[in-house]
């Protein structure tokens, strides 16, 4: 999944606005209002990625007794979805809602901490997030931006994504024409297929017209909401390519440092519990999402052959490897993520992997 | 793994405690101090269930600016491990943090929001919780009790316990004395097993003794700390009895009431965030007690055989259905947990278990 940047024509709303402070009058004790702006990459209220950030924003105004009041503005409705970082960063806003692999023109280790092929699900990485020594990289990449990271939830695995051409070998994807941003389209581009960028909005119709051959979106929640089933015939698993997507909350630090303690660790917190909120919806509306797919005629859910999946997976290897070869700051964060991620799969595959075999198993 | 009451004798120190309020006259607004008591069912601090508390306790108090400050006592240092649930139902102290499947003499049905065999992983318990109606059922068990429980936390998938004899057939199951409380413990009774109630502070004896044949505990983590390795030859996988045991934090209704509406908010959403920290914590730690349990002379790690496996889902799913036939409070959770397990399972049958399956099979 890549940003939607939907409204074709929206007018920028960039307003100055440092931190507004008023005197609340209500209740026992009067305290200062605090006032800040949440930008996001995403449409205001989308579903499970936007809804995120509109739940934090209630609890931190309900834990703060309405001292912290958070307005949160879609993509474009302050600033355009790619601006997020920037603005959060210049503190023209104090705060962003996004996914950290957009800003890899900034700080290409960033998508570490986002999502990437063949890397970790959602649980494997807040584990190496919280304790692993993940935050302490992802801070460590945004201190030169005056930037905060907080993890900000997770897709849980994404679904292979759309096609309307199926895929029975390598030599299938030599020329696809796939809507794959980010990491996994360079990967695609190596064994010979051609990743197009659309936003959201172009999706669909690019689709249908056949102007793409496939594409990937979310999981079956968010594609089911896009129409996508309308316009493709096969819709392959699993998202070798975002197995985890993880979100991020990004506060200014300035705006962080002028907040009283209280405040503080009240955003922080609430960051962690929105980020567990996420993932508890994504996991329920995909399950009906996918069995109203599952009943539609004419679309036929294959997984990926093992030989595609094998080649995707030396290409992503290689990728990853030349990038870590060629930046320092790549190469801390990838030694870091590789090793908990060898560390946590040997763990899953006698706890997780073996039970849900055991369960579910033929 | 079950209650462990380490203590032998230590006096019991239940006093009779309203909330105790003060006047804070630090900061520039003074604000009432409220006192609460945090009672909970492991020794004080223990590692992972008995961190994940006391973390609550400390960013509760930081997001309250200390407006609320909680205590947190380990078993029998206040109440016993299992007076817990009592204790925080009359209002003797106004919060506890446990596990619901102690309470089933109390109330049947609680054992579902805990652990199951063959039930659902964190995650997915985690869904069915606060999106699949989990919670509202909770809820709905706990009224009667004036207690409002919230999730607090989750183990992960454990493992299948600690074993000085092989499991080669079902038959090997006849006779065999097994620590394994619970449903667990019922199922396999039902085999011919003789399963053993022992707080965690004589395991470790009974097991070296011979007094017990194996025991199960929680994970790598907990178990390593246990020193079980010392005592067992065989480390079984994978956990069918506890999938993903789901702890709990339960408030005394009428206290939760008296709070004003901001600290209710805060307790609710440190709740939620110290339950991601437990499971995050949980996955880190077992990764390295997994590599140091795997590197031990004299241990062998071993899968349960499938006979053996399909033998104890049939005689889980004889139980789990005689009981909900039994008691129409338990079928009425029993159908929403079965119902969202089955379609959670065809979800991740695309998504998290094709994936690591991928990342990670043969």
């Amino acid at each position: 999944m890549r940003i939607a940047i939907f409204a074709a024509v929206l007018s920028l709303l960039v307003t100055a606005c440092g931190q507004e402070q008023a005197t609340s009058t209500a209740g026992q004790h009067p305290q200062q209002t605090v006032k800040w702006k949440l930008v996001t990459s995403w449409p205001k209220n989308f579903p499970g990625l936007g809804t995120s950030p509109e739940r934090f924003a209630e609890q931190v105004n309900a834990m703060s007794g309405g001292r912290l009041e958070i307005k949160v503005y879609g993509a474009n409705q302050l600033v355009p979805a790619m601006q997020v970082f920037d603005s959060v960063s210049s503190g023209t806003v104090e705060m962003g809602h996004s996914g950290a692999y957009y800003w890899k023109g900034k700080a290409p280790a960033a998508q570490f901490f986002c999502a990437v092929p063949f890397g970790m699900t959602a649980q494997e990485m807040s584990s190496w997030l919280h304790y692993g020594g993940g935050m302490e990289l992802w801070r460590e990449v945004y201190a030169p931006f005056n930037l905060e990271p907080l993890a900000g939830g997770s897709t849980g695995v994404q679904m292979g994504g759309w096609f309307n051409t199926e895929i029975n070998s390598v030599d299938d994807l030599k020329g696809l024409k796939m809507r794959l941003p980010g990491l996994g389209g360079e990967v695609l581009s190596r064994l010979g297929g051609v990743p197009v960028s659309l936003p959201g909005g172009e999706i669909f119709t690019s689709l249908q017209t056949g102007a793409i051959d496939a594409t990937e979106w979310v999981g079956p929640y968010n594609d089911l909401a896009f129409g996508l089933h309308e316009a493709a015939k096969y819709y392959y698993y699993p998202g070798w390519h975002e197995p985890g997507s993880t979100m991020e909350f990004i506060v200014n630090k300035d705006a962080m440092a002028a907040l009283p303690a209280d405040l503080q660790a009240i955003v922080r917190t609430a960051a962690k519990a929105a980020a567990q909120e996420m993932i508890d919806e994504y996991t329920y509306r995909n399950i009906a999402a996918l069995e109203q797919i599952q009943a539609m005629d004419g679309i036929t859910i294959k997984r990926f052959p093992e030989p595609v999946l094998a080649a995707l997976r030396q290409a992503s290897e290689q990728l990853l490897a030349e990038q870590a070869a060629a930046d320092p700051q790549v190469d801390k964060v990838y030694q870091s993520f590789k090793s908990f991620k060898q560390g946590v799969a040997k763990y899953h595959d006698l706890t997780e992997r073996a039970y849900l075999n055991l369960r579910d198993g033929q």
